[in-house]
């Protein structure tokens, strides 16, 4: 498979694991965000993941996936999934050596993606906010220095943007601290790589390694997501529940229906592990 | 969405609608064959049905999607869905007015599948036979006067298809007796179309709306897929059980659980739902 179709196949495979306390699943549906929406969610991000992949810049692949994405009547199924997943297609294609034939053939690496993330310019920081007009996604309040970066505002922080001379990769450091995905951005992906890892080495049928591997991540860090939506000390409760049902299938599935019951959604652990199943898929995994 | 983005979205939303009963739905996969086999089945099918879609043959189209299929572990998963949705994509798009401009844009219709099935030639029945060199496909015994054109002999059979001067429709009708999927394509897509409109006019989500037009489909008309592995008595029992199980839930579980423990797979019925989804998500059907 490319490494744009290995995306869109991480992007179901992740959704079909089950259970992903909290999160839409192969058993579980939320109220109006159901399983159905992210099956569309992929299909129509493929244009932007093979933009990505054919050497468009990180900014317009990303605004391309996010607009196909948005075509379904779930809302948000998948911005944060597609934030890591384009600039890591665009590593495992340069890598694959069609575009970049000159650098040495080292494969999907920490530094291929962090050499893609850092190449990005004020034009793609620009697509990103306009990616937010799309579709709204959940985010917390911007800095008190930065309300003029809020992606709220959509393209009407462009100019801000351009005044400041900030690229993509300068706005995910201004959100590494509360963001989990920005985070990924400016570390290497460390987590995503670290989680492709576990699950090249786990047993059994892919989506189960998916649903292990989320739950790993819950327990090891608390979720962004969770902590802008009902604060850090809900989204450390989470993280410990999940460490508690590791390994549990019984408790993995209370906690699920808990989570579920209570709206809460660690949505940027889903993502991460979109992001390591793709990485997983990149180093041969099969299905 | 473009035909072959609806097109990959129907094979996964045929994926999901459960209970569709012999078959791996969202809530059931069969030993060997998972419901992850289905989803990448699916994204490896998006280039197939990206050339259909562009104007290319549909035999080429067809080998492609096939082989972009088969790259997972599962087996066959979508042979005979994408022998119904290649001549439906490029109906689609030649309806959309992009490749045939002269043509009054009647949109995807009967009359236009059947100019397109009718349209084939003998390169797309070779092509339509190199495809079972990429994935086992059960089929019943060819006719006594025709087993040269086996299609379990593959690119063998090629030279007896030339000096018959068979095309893919002839192909078709030779076997229409005995495979609903070829029946549809003789047939104007009858069945496809009329399961579009109930899918269209029933309620609710999707996914749900493909399992009762599967069970409706299934009471309907015995599945030649399940003759073919298990007799015609057989085919006619399940359809009568299927008719006992519309509208009762309990009942259509009961009969999911049989037909999975029996090794009864009714995928002929399947694949019609998948073209059916197809057909409704063309006329406007909303995920």
């Amino acid at each position: 498979m490319t490494p744009a179709e290995n995306a869109q196949l991480a992007l179901l495979l992740e959704v079909a694991g089950t259970p992903k306390p909290g999160n839409v699943d192969r058993r579980r549906d939320l109220d109006d965000l159901r399983f159905e929406h992210f099956l569309a969610g992929a299909v129509g991000s493929g244009e932007g993941l093979r933009m990505a992949a054919d050497g468009v810049s990180v900014g317009a692949a990303f605004e391309r996936a996010v607009e196909g994405m948005s075509q379904q009547e779930g809302g948000n199924t998948q911005f944060g999934c597609l934030l890591l997943l384009v600039p890591l297609v665009k590593a495992a294609a340069e890598s694959d050596g069609d575009l970049t034939p000159d650098e040495s053939d080292e494969g999907l690496t920490p530094d291929a993606v962090t050499r893609v993330v850092e190449s990005t310019t004020v034009a793609d920081a620009a697509d990103f906010y306009r990616s937010f007009e799309h579709v709204d996604v959940a985010v917390g309040e911007p800095p008190t220095d930065a309300s003029e970066l809020d992606v709220r505002r959509g393209a009407d922080a462009i100019p801000a943007l351009e005044s400041r001379e900030l690229t993509l990769y300068d706005v995910m450091e201004l959100s590494a601290d509360r963001d989990g995905n920005a985070r990924e951005w400016t570390s290497g992906f460390g987590r995503t790589f670290a989680a492709a890892d576990a699950i090249c080495d786990d047993d059994g049928p892919v989506p189960d390694r998916a649903a292990r591997a989320f739950l790993d991540l819950l327990a090891e860090e608390p979720d962004t997501l969770v902590a802008t939506q009902h604060g850090d000390e809900v989204a450390a409760a989470v993280s410990e529940w999940a460490d508690d049902a590791r390994g549990d299938e019984a408790a993995a599935e209370r906690l699920a229906e808990a989570l579920v019951a209570e709206g809460v959604n660690p949505g940027t652990t889903a993502d991460i592990t979109a992001a390591a199943l793709f990485v997983a898929l990149e180093r041969g995994l099969r299905v």
